[in-house]
């Protein structure tokens, strides 16, 4: 376009206000009714919405109606379940937001894990995970238990073929993203910490999952779905068995099935990182006490991973809970209640959305910090930095803290 | 002095960057090592400080004698004990500040209570006590149950000679203030939440108590102590009966001894002086939703103490954890994770210091509020009141879910 060019737009959007629902459905535990599992997704959608959001719907549904058929046999779980129903996801996430705010006291002391399932099924492809590292072992767990329509030969399970189609980097695991701010458990993770993983089989080709090509228009449609994409709704079923698996361990495992060596994992490649950026040393910015914080944290992370080994799920109730307290609060731990500079509610420390998340997809690296270089490099304040990276230190070992054995 | 009067003012302090330190010793618990009850004081003073800080450094000195005995005769606690010696606290509070900024993770979630002994002996006259409401009933209790050498007649107890000589306004009970920011409770307290009482024996005359007449002064001596105070330290020994037996309670009992219902009192009486301000329906705040969720709270704390009137302390753990949990998280359920407007660590949306603490002494009522009301006053800016009510009310809610039974 020349310089001078004059544009005339025409807006037809309009202000209106609306209520909106969140649907909330609650199985009470049995032995810890004051800790909960929830698992979810958004109601509305734009114009129809077959993928977005009613695969996840539907697939939550079922799960919903699995479990009734438990119940009715006299299945209690050990654990609360939530099945949560959320609405205005596509006006910025308002119903799931909102309902975290609300109830953020209770979720931050009960709260165990949260699995969104959103766009469900959204291609025939290829399984797509966005997950806390905390959920990378069980989401690897379940994707080796259930059958994919997609096997052949000796690949036969979600994972052989999510391995296949979507390696990781070093090809050894199926790729799993980081969680993002692109569905209802943004809150839940930025706001609170609460370990969450965010599920759905996905278009894709070459070593990649991709989104629809119909995505958020008015040919997402159940004719599209059923003719182009899921004709035996076998990849709605196969959701519905991996999500449905993964919720019931969960709810009903002794130990719980979160990782605390993956997140270790995690903490240690963002700040590998983080160190490759030279611009710290330039402005006389030391890291050495936010390493020394990660080694702290990864030694304690060894330790309670090989005392969690040698238990059987059989020990007293008072020291299971104290093991499974220890790792539902480790990444509410990395909340630091004031949140990002300018961002009050991207409270993460660790792994919020924001920082490296644009430069190297798929790793967020203490976005404080990060963003914080990112606006010094401009306006030669390095102090904030300074500032951001003890407050980082501050929270790794909280984290630590929150591992160390009794 | 007239107008244009100069004065020249001659400043002779000097700034100066020194280290402190605070001392922890901690016994763990054998049960519940993941639940924890704190006592300390600290142990900086102005000249010699034999009142502020040694007097409460002896008493809290005594109690760890004490427990070390037991420790010897085969007692482990309950829960995890932590002996707190503060340094800094004559500099703003700084050593407890600091530890309490840095802990915040494990306080908030394991954090039974707090016991201050600042200024444990500063008279000889009569009991005085500043305490959370949950604070109030052991407070009492423990009051009923050491014999003071103020004795005369039937009256044998500090409850006794407390009622006597420092009553509440309706005179039915000794008098108790509400928490403030004047030692190093005053973190633990409007920053996280944590429950705390702060005690002394006290100067005094008609109905109430004094701070004592050398306080902050190079007269503030052991002589002085010794000499017209307590020559037997017979009030020291006093005071370490009874924080020392409040702070076993709070260790070994199966059940906490966290009042419930004085809590919800606190809330009803602090509300009424609020509505009694006529400004909020002159400017069209309606207080209704904070006076419902006020009336839900009522009713589920009643809902709750009747539950827990009916526990032996024998029952199952996990019911007993469940219930404890509860209640050491009630008050940490009313923190508004951002604080007041302008004073980010004054975070108790109830009875953070503030409000009407000066126009009401023993009162303090939703700080939030009654500062937006005087900000307003000036500003005409009442859309911060309405905001502060908003916060207020889910506060008060989110203590109800807190209380809401299984």
């Amino acid at each position: 376009m020349r310089n001078g060019t004059k544009l005339k737009l025409k807006v037809s959007n309009y202000l209106k206000q609306e209520t909106i629902y969140n649907v909330i459905g609650t199985i009470k535990g049995n032995v810890e009714p004051d800790r909960v599992i929830l698992i979810g997704n958004h109601r509305d959608s734009w114009v129809f919405g077959a993928v977005d959001a009613s695969s996840g719907t539907s697939v939550t549904t079922e799960i919903a109606r699995g479990l009734s058929v438990l119940l009715k046999q006299g299945w209690r779980p050990r654990r609360t379940i939530k099945i949560c129903s959320w609405g205005g996801e596509e006006f910025n996430l308002i119903g799931s937001t909102e309902w975290v705010e609300q109830n953020q006291k209770l979720l931050t002391e009960r709260g165990v894990a949260y699995i969104n399932l959103d766009i469900a099924v959204g291609g025939n492809y290829v399984m797509r995970a966005r997950t806390s590292p905390l959920f990378k072992e069980i989401t690897y767990s379940w994707a080796q238990k259930v059958k994919d329509p997609n096997a052949h030969g000796s690949k036969e399970t979600i994972y052989d073929l999510w391995l296949e189609r979507s390696p990781s980097l070093d090809s050894e695991k199926p790729k799993i993203y980081n969680l993002f701010a692109s569905s209802d458990y943004a809150f839940f993770y930025n706001y609170i910490g609460l370990p969450c993983g965010d599920y759905g089989y996905w278009f894709g080709y070459e070593n990649s999952s991709y989104l629809y090509p119909v995505y958020h228009s008015q040919s997402d449609t159940f004719d599209w779905m059923k003719r182009f994409v899921d004709p035996e709704f076998a990849f709605h079923k196969l959701m519905a068995q991996f999500a449905g698996g993964m919720l019931l361990e969960f709810a009903d495992s002794a130990i719980l099935p979160l990782s605390v060596s993956y997140f270790a994992r995690a903490l240690n490649s963002s700040f590998h990182i983080l160190k490759s950026l030279k611009k710290f040393k330039q402005h006389g910015i030391s890291l050495d006490l936010l390493e020394e914080a990660i080694e702290k944290f990864t030694n304690s992370s060894t330790e309670f991973e090989n005392f969690k080994s040698k238990l059987t799920g059989k020990e007293r109730f008072s020291v299971l809970r104290r093991l499974n307290d220890q790792m539902s609060q480790l990444e509410k731990a990395f909340v630091y209640p004031y949140g990002l500079p300018g961002k009050p509610f991207s409270r993460h420390v660790a792994f919020s959305y924001g920082g490296f998340q644009n430069l190297k997809p798929g790793v967020a690296s203490f976005p404080g910090i990060t963003e914080a270089v990112f606006r010094a490099s401009k306006s030669g304040d390095w102090a904030e930095v300074d500032h951001q990276v003890s407050i980082a230190v501050n929270a790794v070992l909280s984290g630590k803290e929150v591992l160390e054995l009794y």
